[in-house]
């Protein structure tokens, strides 16, 4: 797993024993509860500028908010969300993003039922008023949660207004320029593969279960 | 990527195909379109059975269809869903997965003021009437989006009432029996990590900034 894998883990993990009131925490218990080994935790704590002390384990809130720095999240991020469907609704009721950071400025939808309503105090706006809002408005990043035929204009235009990341929830793959991040979220896929590792499952169960039977 | 990420984004992929109207498609069409390289198409659909015909390309409709019995869309699957929040009602709400053979049997929560009400004609029911529904249904998916602090009891009781797939919306590792399959979608990891890239990139325009003023 890369470190910008490994980061989030930490960060969420960190954050868990600190609402648990965890002060200090071995490279030992921190590898049991997340998963990586405990000489990974130690390289990657002190490539952060190594907080550890020989035989006194780490200082969560310290390592907390160093994690969080090097993640970008001393900083706050102004977001709009296209598309006010399910998804687009469900994200805009996420209060845990706001705690990170994250300012939901404004979400865009094309469907007039659905324009002026407000979700948590942020108005749904018309999507044709999307280029003028975003040429008043600094906007980090854009999350979009329309549908698959126009997921790709929609990224242009965001990326086009000077947007440096996209959070997708379309079901494609899109593309955007090399200074642009962007991180998809593909629910299909992944529910496609619980149920292809559920057969998987199910076939070794099977042959487990003709070699119990034939001996 | 492994064979089990490569499955689902040949069915999406495949999907759109044939959304488009498109009957054969070249290994090298494909991986334009794809990503993968067209020697590791050429590779999997050789392994799935050999559908190609040298020169004439792919047809669509096979492979889709074949590569959903791989994934075991052949099959239809009762779900759940623990946990009626916003993550909760919008997968509840996502007609996408009625296709794909997820057959949504019930939601759980334990809000009074959720319970009794109806999402897509299925019933928000008692939390504390789960584990009798359960004896009664064969209920093959738990979909879990119920806060992080019962999250791992809930998949407990899933999984002692049979449940064979657990698809994880709450941002925690979550533990389960060998012969279960589990995906989780972290929704706050995928943001953090976009974040990190943004100001990964962020810094890379500073340096590239700096050298281009120092020349």
């Amino acid at each position: 797993m890369a470190v910008i894998k490994r980061m989030p883990r930490y960060y969420r993990h960190l954050a868990e024993l600190l609402r648990n009131d965890v002060d200090r925490i071995s490279s030992k218990e921190l590898s049991g509860k997340i998963g990586f080994t405990a000489s990974q935790i130690r390289q990657d704590f002190n490539n952060f500028g190594g907080f550890g002390q020989q035989g006194y384990g780490y200082n969560v809130r310290e390592l907390f908010n160093e994690t969080g720095k090097i993640l970008g999240l001393d900083k706050s991020y102004k977001t709009v969300i296209v598309g006010a469907g399910n998804i687009g609704q469900a994200i805009a009721n996420y209060t845990r993003f706001d705690k990170f950071g994250f300012d939901l400025q404004a979400i865009f939808d094309a469907n007039p039922k659905l324009i002026g309503l407000k979700i948590r105090d942020v108005e749904i706006r018309d999507i044709d008023t999307l280029d003028a809002f975003m040429e008043e408005n600094a906007v980090d990043i854009g999350i979009i949660c329309v549908p698959t035929t126009v997921a790709q204009a929609t990224v242009d235009r965001l990326v086009k207004s000077g947007v440096k990341g996209i959070w997708n929830f379309a079901p494609m793959d899109i593309t955007v320029p090399k200074d642009v991040a962007m991180e998809s979220v593909h629910l299909s896929d992944s529910l496609l593969t619980l149920v292809y590792l559920m057969n998987d499952k199910a076939k070794e169960r099977e042959k487990k279960e003709k070699k119990s039977t034939s001996k």
